[in-house]
């Protein structure tokens, strides 16, 4: 067993891609992790922007909660019509690309494609955070844990989906399972206590309020909120992960995260508004809401550290949703040529590769630049996620007008759009300051460049391909040249091969003016001409080229663009005799002349010049 | 103007080789800074072992410095000798080699390079940690400065000899010339003042004796004092880059550095005992010797300011003899063969740069390594020098004795071997568990890699060379591949090249079940056997290799090997198609397989597999 076998499961064959499929179960962790781990922050950062306004401040919460619940149905509606429309994955690209135009498309692209590396480094640096504050000795190693973290998850995703469910199963059930248990504790003593329950634990007295509601501050506080619907779209991206039938497998497992993400909302603001907890002030004696609300329905005891390890860890591997769906994304845009092409092939373990190598390099990279702390950029990343939302439901529309699809179709299409669409716009200016410009600035640059690189691969395509019959006329020999040292066995075999190629070989020897080097010139007659001649070959000709500055490529290579020149119309076979070492470190000890020659060849040469590397095989 | 001929100067043609000759003038700088330099620290290294002594430890340096003038005056004696029977270029290793045998010239040689490589780090941090506690706050900046005049030596020494001298000419000889005043001046004053002349200035009060004066402190003292003849030996090696007459030139060179150093000793060694200086404790209120000298004889005027100053640059330009001295080193040797041969080969400038780029290389390895202070590593260097400066004598007096030398010469030599032969032993006695031990370790392992190189080039000769004529019966056409992803210009160019090769032409398809990929396989009677017939020419085959895996290159290699081992009398060529790019960004849009490819048939293949490089041209 290789160590690449070790380190990423045997190869999967073609054929086995139908058993690499997953099913709902699987399929919850995989593409759902992004989603319900915004559970753990959503609701917090709406309490957060809610802080000025005091212990009345809290009471916003639930129909806030509410609204951002009547959005999420509006989506989950959308997205589950869009799967059963595209049941060969339906991502925001596709839809918006097929029904509204390449441009709306590459838009979508764009801004899905930020939103992932955004949502890579947020969710490691989140989760890394929360461990860091909980161990503080560990805080010097921060960047080194995220990139260990964001390795472990690249690693993962490399040995393919089935094995990337499995890892990732425990932590998100064990998630839910906590959440849902202080919910269902917390909801019967507030039932029991008629609506006003007492915290088993005394909570932090809420400061007084230094604000009065207004509109544009509740608008905030849901923009904050609607951070909880990130990773929403994932599901229809990956349909074709799904085991058959595909369609319905994936609406499940949409069905499934969604509900389970409302009653996930849902519950926390209900508590958070019967237990009156507010988000406490981040700069001193922070403490999460719900390690407030988990203190508050059941003490600090097991249960306690058992959900607040679950959240750490869900929290990080919310990285994996970008992980199971960049890759993915970038396959679909590389195939319509406008990534490498080397996106859209599958590796050993029949996921695509370059893109989870793209996704590590980029995340790693913003880890990097930012030390590994990205509480920055979280204003950035709703901004990309509901722009897609918006294309991809604006292009649902016209797909159903285009399609005749029945009125309540486009009218829940149309729903999902204009909320969507506003919600853009009321998250972009909320945020526009604090960072989202940075996405608009940067969705055009990739604009620019993903259209660039369809030309080349267009312009390519024009300049080579042909649906036209091979011309074999007028093969003519190439003239052969071989450059040679001196007389040795591996520019004797080099030599014998010219011949195989040509009749008109010539040796071409540069000499700096040292004798011993030159000695063999003498004597070429003897080494060459004659048993040529007796071989009834015509005799290779001898070309000494002058170096009075030591160089030995240059002559070389002038001569062959010179006698290119001089011939037009025929092809020049260089000939380079290669010494293949045994060992790397022969390396040192033998010119890698014919290596560069061969570079400088290529950089400087035409069509017509073409290399021919003859082997020597050292058997010291 | 190229970057290249700004950097580095016009390429030098090799007839210019005579006009790059120096003659003593500048001789003396590049040869001797690092002898001359050794004035600056030698006589310090031995008042600093005397402190222990007290003020009546000053007394002692007169004599000990008396015994290495002796010493000098024997060794400039022996090498004046050996010039003249060299004038080839007499180092340590060409002497011993030739007279007392290979093994002997290689210990010398080991013994001179870990030498060379100490004198670079050693000088450079010693000029920089002299410039820094004149300034503290360069302090953090050591190791960058340390570096930035490595690669301004290393840089300037790659431009070639006549420009280095000039460059090292200006502090070399104001470096003298201060000294010299120096010296004048306190004698003068020390005569008229009978012999206790009274400081200008106040100096520090000598510590209270803490200890006797014992044979084997008087030892250590005089090995610590032997720091100042490293260097010595540099003429005799460089002899070769002396105008004609050669040999009288490099004496006098020799005999001029010899003299200044010996009055730069004896003088300071005079004036300190005069005017009673001792050597200040290294760890606190540290004044090295010569600052307080230059401070009793004339105060701290300009004039001390400009000695000072001439002291810093000249010990950090000594690095710059290793520079000249290493390069020619390496190149006999590797003349040898007992160094790769790239070390014989001269540059641009004419000047050994291989040899140039190693030194610097392990110099700036030395220093990164210590941080750029690199004081623990003087402890390691006097050993190398004195066992080269053994063996060279030692090989002298063979020398006179096989070639009937009159006594004199075998009597200067042997006194030579005698002395440097029992300082060697002193120095590493004195200095073994400082760190000599680590010389003691190293020296075995570079010879036992010389030894390695040379019989590699030994096997590699045995196996290649030959004075045999060529034979060219037997040449039969290989069996020509091209490996085919889809019809396109691409691929029927190298399919022509096929046919100019070889009439057994093969297409090889790797087939990962992807339909539109494997479309042309239908057509291919369409696309290339029907054109083939019609020019005459047998019809290629397509191979089609099934690669459940989705590999593209493991399929292809593998059955060219199979192939090559079906018909082990044929030669097989493979032809890959190369698409160059215009521009490096390029390089991301395409795979880079035939790249790959070529690289697995030389590690896999064997001598009768050659690749051939077609090359296609984007214009996009």
């Amino acid at each position: 067993m290789s160590l690449l076998d070790i380190l990423f499961g045997r190869p999967l064959a073609s054929r086995e891609e139908r058993a690499e499929r997953i099913g709902s179960i699987a399929g919850i962790p995989i593409f759902g992790l992004d989603a319900l781990s915004s559970a753990a922050y959503g609701p917090e950062a709406a309490l957060t922007l809610l802080i000025p306004l005091g212990a009345m401040g809290v009471r916003y919460i639930v129909p806030i909660t509410l609204s951002i619940i009547a959005l999420l149905t509006i989506l989950y509606f959308s997205y589950r019509q869009t799967i059963a429309a595209y049941p060969g994955g339906g991502g925001s690209y596709t839809v918006a690309r097929e029904n509204i135009g390449p441009g709306a498309g590459l838009l979508a692209a764009a801004a899905l494609m930020i939103d992932y590396v955004l949502t890579a480094a947020v969710g490691i640096s989140a989760g890394v955070g929360a461990l860091v504050s909980a161990v503080p000795s560990l805080q010097p190693h921060t960047l080194a844990i995220c990139l260990w973290i964001l390795a472990i998850i690249a690693l993962v995703n490399l040995r393919g989906l089935r094995e990337s469910g499995a890892v990732f199963i425990i932590p998100t059930y064990l998630f839910v399972g906590c959440l849902f248990a202080m919910i269902a504790i917390g909801g019967i003593r507030s039932v029991a206590a008629g609506g006003h329950p007492t915290p088993v634990e005394a909570m932090p007295i809420m400061p007084p309020a230094t604000a009065t509601v207004s509109l544009w501050l509740l608008l905030k506080v849901f923009s904050s909120g609607c951070a909880a619907m990130t990773g929403v779209e994932a599901v229809s991206n990956g349909v074709k992960a799904f085991r058959e039938p595909t369609a319905p497998n994936a609406q499940r497992t949409l069905t499934t995260i969604i509900v389970i993400l409302m009653v996930l909302l849902g519950g926390i603001a209900w508590l958070a508004s019967a237990y009156g907890i507010g988000a406490t002030n981040p700069e001193k004696n922070y403490e999460s809401v719900l390690s407030m609300l988990l203190r508050a329905v059941a003490g600090k005891g097991i249960f306690y550290y058992v959900s607040i390890a679950s959240i750490l860890s869900v929290l990080s591997l919310s990285a994996n949703t970008a992980f199971a769906d960049f890759p993915r994304l970038c396959r679909i845009i590389a195939h319509d040529g406008y990534l490498p092409r080397s996106f859209a092939s599958t590796g050993r373990r029949l996921v695509y590769s370059q893109g989870i190598y793209g996704l590590a390099v980029l995340t790693g990279g913003l880890l990097i630049l930012f030390g590994g702390v990205t509480d920055r950029l979280i204003p950035l990343y709703a901004v990309g996620a509901f722009l897609a939302f918006t294309l991809s439901q604006a292009g649902m529309v016209r797909h159903w007008r285009r399609q005749g699809g029945a009125f309540h179709n486009v009218l829940v299409n149309g729903l999902g759009a204009c909320a969507t669409g506003v919600t853009t716009i009321v998250v972009l200016t909320a945020k526009f300051i604090d960072g989202a410009w940075v996405t608009v600035l940067l969705i055009p640059v990739m604009l620019i460049a993903m259209v660039w690189v369809r030309r080349h691969y267009q312009l390519v395509s024009e300049e080579t391909s042909t649906l036209e019959p091979a011309n074999f006329g007028e093969i003519r020999e190439p003239i052969a040249i071989t450059p040679i040292a001196n007389w040795s066995r591996i520019s004797e075999n080099a030599l014998r091969f010219a011949y195989t190629v040509s009749h008109d070989v010539r040796a071409v020897h540069v000499s700096a003016g040292d004798q011993t080097e030159d000695a063999f010139c003498a004597d070429w007659t003897k080494y060459a001409e004659i048993p040529a001649r007796k071989a009834g070959l015509p005799a290779p000709e001898l070309v000494v080229l002058e170096s009075p500055y030591r160089w030995v490529l240059t002559p070389i290579l002038n001569y062959v663009l010179d006698l290119q020149k001089q011939n037009p119309d025929r092809e020049i076979a260089v000939i380079l005799p290669e010494m293949v070492e045994r060992h790397w470190y022969h390396y040192f000890l033998h010119n890698q002349r014919a290596e560069i020659l061969k570079t400088w060849l290529l950089v400087r040469g035409n069509q017509r010049i073409v290399v021919i590397n003859v082997p020597w095989y050292l058997k010291a």
